[in-house]
């Protein structure tokens, strides 16, 4: 047992390698009860730092309140599987420059805790490390904002939701906030002006407020803020022009999270088990955590298994169809893939993503395949390459939160990749 | 819709029926957001007053963290079912008098939420009301310490754990407690002479301070206390000698809970996943409450759907058989069936149970038909009848914290069902 082992000392010259922090191996939560130290609990608000963070990427419910997305009853649909031992030894050049990399290699120097390669509908490629096991799920951070723009693009190609409408029409309570006057079109592309700084370096950035509004635990005494998402909704103040610049902010998605529920009448939890999670066959319940009234966090919050985020991507691709059996608009999908506006996504200066756009909250590469991916902020990710016929799932808990540390090494293996599938054929 | 409609008046003659305290009516927790006075959240600690706890018992989750025992990710197997119409006009006589009662108004008296009858393994009867579907789950309350038990029985019967082994020579954390010379059976059958009141009607019962160790969420300012079960189970004193009385403490089924775990490796939520929830083939996850080191809570913290408690009423009531596959050796459910001291259960003056024992945390009836019980506190029950072949579970959220309030409309209503379902044959 390792359970007694002191930490690998913080190297200066480099960060802890994932075999150094692998979670097991450092035994956080082992043992009844488990040493002080190697405890990651509740009271312990240093649960998200690194290392302790790879273990807590598959434990959140163990640490917050959640709300389930059922799977409902039936048995899962199976996933056919055609594994292809090849995969490993595919070699890339990271961005940037650096010596040649093997797909194998790749997968630790980006943290990964669960990868899952789907070519033409098969499983070619599956593997499991560190707090992840297939029967286990895993914090997929901000690729939650995907699902939530799913849902609110397949309500647009159904008719139910109007794109152009402003937001306070749908969401009087918005009426005195930046969101008042941006139209959900510029909610789904995150081009809202809006004054809300993610910047976790800088103590006066909005997300800290965010997150304080957010937490469903009890507040600090004193504490006189917003006590949910949607009180802090109320609060963003307008900074710029309404579809001008693309800027990443989480508020946007649990403002459309809240769109969409008003329009529907379901939370985004109950909306994503009757649309797809059922409907898909997932084969286990995902969650999302909740605030202080039970508001899923539709901008990251949501758990899930990494073969059902593979079966959530291969429906992607095939547009929204499912052994022949239709389950949502086509067109939900092609809005996707044409992408948004790439200058105003060009302004906000994505070194990895040259080219790019963001479009019902999924990230659009315009590269010769036409790729198109969530991205959470830890490495994880769908990435679905509709030329290769290829759907990537991966969950990482990469030390450096922001994908610019992990793109290097996976965005150029996920190419050549899918080069290779195409090549075998 | 009724969210804005207030309360019902409380009656000064007669606690609000079921049908007045429906949860959907009530109106709790729906809109986005809910009316303020709708809400039901974390920071209230008002959630498990009635008539709250009829939304709260299948919203745990939502409100604590929580640890998932699996189902695996097999297809959950089937119960057949061969329903019975005549089930509803089946009528019985109330303990203590008054007039007789169909089955059916039966259920609306004891606030059931939902209720199952299994008679030679297959469905006769399922029905739904409150907050409950057959797709949810809910909170078991007690009903937990009889798994806790049953994984106990399991680990004797296989020569795992020593029933006459000292507490102390399994956790020599607890020997300065009054657990410390107590026997694992002892414990077992709550005889352990403890110092521990869980009358909540006194301020300085035990029941609180526990509470206070257990709760996950932050501790108030100053707080000095135990920090979780294990460190408050360390503190309990003795009162009383070891066997002479029964006890019905929860504190033994946290500390039974404590041994499994030191025995097995594993916490009682994983141990109860891989002994009987993916074995016999649940069709949902099911889930622990924790505290704050993560420790599930093995007297009282499961939630899980109505027909999985009936898939392990049936498995019990065949003794460890499922499908001609044995999952556990037939002595665990033998020596639940023999009961324990009935002298020593005499002493606690149990009237709704004359005659009866406890054992393996099983409430044995010792009637004509060699019934037992696994009961929760707000009328939850695993009632199964050998003679009948019959198996009874409900969820319900009585307003009466205690079973004696709806023993008189429950146990009857059991045995002449079961007398029904003898006649039928």
């Amino acid at each position: 047992m390792a359970t007694g082992m002191a930490l690998p000392a913080a190297a200066t010259e480099r960060p802890l390698t994932a075999a150094e922090t692998d979670p097991v191996t450092l035994g956080w939560m082992q043992g009844f009860p488990p040493p002080p130290e190697r405890v990651i609990g509740q009271p312990d608000s240093d649960y998200f730092s690194f290392p302790k963070l790879r273990w807590t990427v598959c434990h959140f419910r163990e640490l917050l309140p959640t709300r389930r997305v059922s799977r409902g009853l039936e048995a899962p649909r199976p996933l056919p599987y055609a594994l292809d031992k090849g995969i490993d030894s595919v070699t890339f050049s990271p961005l940037g420059g650096g010596e040649p990399m093997s797909w194998e290699a790749s997968l630790a120097a980006n943290y990964t805790d669960g990868i899952l390669v789907l070519h033409e509908g098969k499983v070619v490629y599956e593997r499991y490390a560190g707090c992840l096991d297939e029967a286990g799920v895993h914090g997929a951070m901000s690729v939650t904002k995907s699902l939530t723009g799913l849902l609110a693009e397949i309500l647009v190609a159904e008719g139910a939701l109007d794109e152009t409408a402003r937001v306070a029409s749908i969401l009087p309570e918005l009426a005195d906030s930046a969101f008042s006057n941006a139209s959900v079109q510029q909610v789904m592309e995150m081009t809202a002006g809006l004054a809300f700084s993610e910047d976790y370096a800088d103590p006066d950035a909005e997300i800290w407020s965010y997150n304080a509004a957010a937490s469903p635990l009890p507040k600090s005494e004193g504490y006189e803020g917003p006590r949910s998402y949607y009180e802090y909704l109320a609060t963003v103040q307008p900074a710029g022009i309404h579809g001008e610049v693309f800027g990443y902010r989480t508020v946007n998605s649990d403002a459309l999270g809240w769109i969409i529920s008003r329009t529907t009448g379901r939370s985004v939890a109950d909306l994503l088990s009757e649309r797809l999670w059922q409907p898909m066959g997932a084969e286990q319940d995902a969650y999302y955590t909740v605030d202080s009234i039970g508001t899923p966090f539709a901008g990251g919050g949501l758990s899930a298994g990494l073969r059902d985020l593979a079966r959530l991507g291969q429906l992607v691709l095939d547009g929204g169809q499912l052994n022949g059996e239709r389950l949502f608009p086509q067109a939900a999908v092609q809005r996707i893939r044409q992408g948004g506006s790439r200058d105003a996504f060009a302004r906000a200066g994505y070194a990895t993503l040259p080219g790019g756009s963001y479009r019902g909250m999924w990230w659009v590469l315009h590269n010769d395949h036409g790729a198109l991916a969530a991205r959470g902020v830890h490495g994880q990710t769908i990435y679905i390459d509709p030329t290769a016929r290829m759907v990537i799932v991966r969950f990482a808990s990469h030390p450096v939160a922001g994908n610019a540390a992990n793109d290097p090494t996976s965005l150029p293996a996920y190419q050549a990749l899918a080069e290779y599938l195409m090549a075998r054929e």
